[in-house]
């Protein structure tokens, strides 16, 4: 549909360009949604507007675990009642509230923003590992648990990791693989079933 | 995935509800633009926000023909070289794109900027209808050709312009149904070839 033969204003082509630079979104959504917001929602416009300029303005990362805050140093890694020797580490903040909700971890964690894709060319330097290692060899923390996803993206992350860590003396523990809590065998994949297997324990 | 335990900081928050106002986009691709926004393109974010406030101060609707113009009245409305007896209305300026790019029209257009969609909400009121029979009736256009999609919604539209336009004295036609140029028959759906049979015309 790129074949325009009267010529758009030029603050319309610039909003569809614009909003292209969001992740998925083409030039067919992206002109829809620039129609769409001059036609029918010029305050969700404004408001969109403002809320960027804010979240640039306001938000940076926490210096030590990294995910996103308003502050130096984010609320949970200044809390006197969480366990400075472990060290969670997290893909995204996303992945850190799902941990947190399971009301099974008292420590702290470090949230890597990504995971490694080296197709996509991002590397240990691209995640700034450095800043990870630093953080981790604090002299503080003992045990380092990889919440990484499970995927094969994620698992190669933490794999590299582990043996960074591992040979700076940590230990390193990976969330354990398994059925998940209130699963029918019936409607587990198999390679889950394989994982639980292997790794099945005295009872 | 809502279950946020450790609070999202408000910049952020406010962030993802704005992107939720865009057309197609539910809480996930909101938060997953947010960050990919503020973790690795808050250069984007900052034109993101610069271009939808300047299509806000700068972008209006054509006096006559209601498509998006930086003017009063668009460049194709005041050109001395098209025909002002022919009004052909489109639902979009990008319908509008597709039949100038077919270089068989030289009259001029009306852009509604949507369709009836009753389930929707969206009915002649809200279309601004009177404003389109005022642009039709201004004494000087004799023809109106509704080029409004085929699909149901763009059908029902025609069929109520078709008689309202009708009643006021004017030739209303409707873009013809058939087979696409260049189509072999054996890959074109039977409904189109109904159509087209059903159009004959003699040779
Ligand atoms: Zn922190
Ligand atoms: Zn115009």
């Amino acid at each position: 549909m790129d074949r325009p033969s009267l010529p758009e204003p030029e603050p319309l082509l610039a909003l569809i360009e614009a909003l292209r630079r969001l992740p998925g979104v083409g030039v067919r959504s992206a002109r829809r949604m620039a129609y769409h917001l001059m036609q029918h929602d010029r305050p969700g416009a404004g408001l969109l507007a403002d809320c960027l300029s804010g979240a640039i303005a306001r938000l940076g990362h926490c210096q030590r675990c990294n995910t996103f805050t308003e502050d130096e140093v984010c609320a949970t890694c200044l809390s006197p009642r969480r366990d400075p020797t472990q060290l969670c580490i997290v893909e995204t903040p996303a992945d850190q509230n799902v941990i947190e909700s399971s009301h099974g971890y008292r420590g702290l964690y470090y949230v890597i923003m990504g995971r490694l894709a080296p197709l996509e060319g991002v590397g240990p330097r691209e995640l700034d590992f450095e800043r990870l290692i630093a953080r981790a060899c604090d002299g503080v923390v003992q045990e380092v648990i990889l919440a990484t996803n499970f995927t094969a993206e994620g698992e190669t992350t933490a794999h590299f990791l582990a043996e960074l860590l591992r040979s700076r003396g940590l230990s390193v523990t990976r969330l354990a693989r398994g059925v998940p809590a209130g699963s029918e065998l019936e409607y587990v994949d198999a390679g889950t079933i394989a994982w639980a297997l292997m790794e099945r324990r005295a009872t």
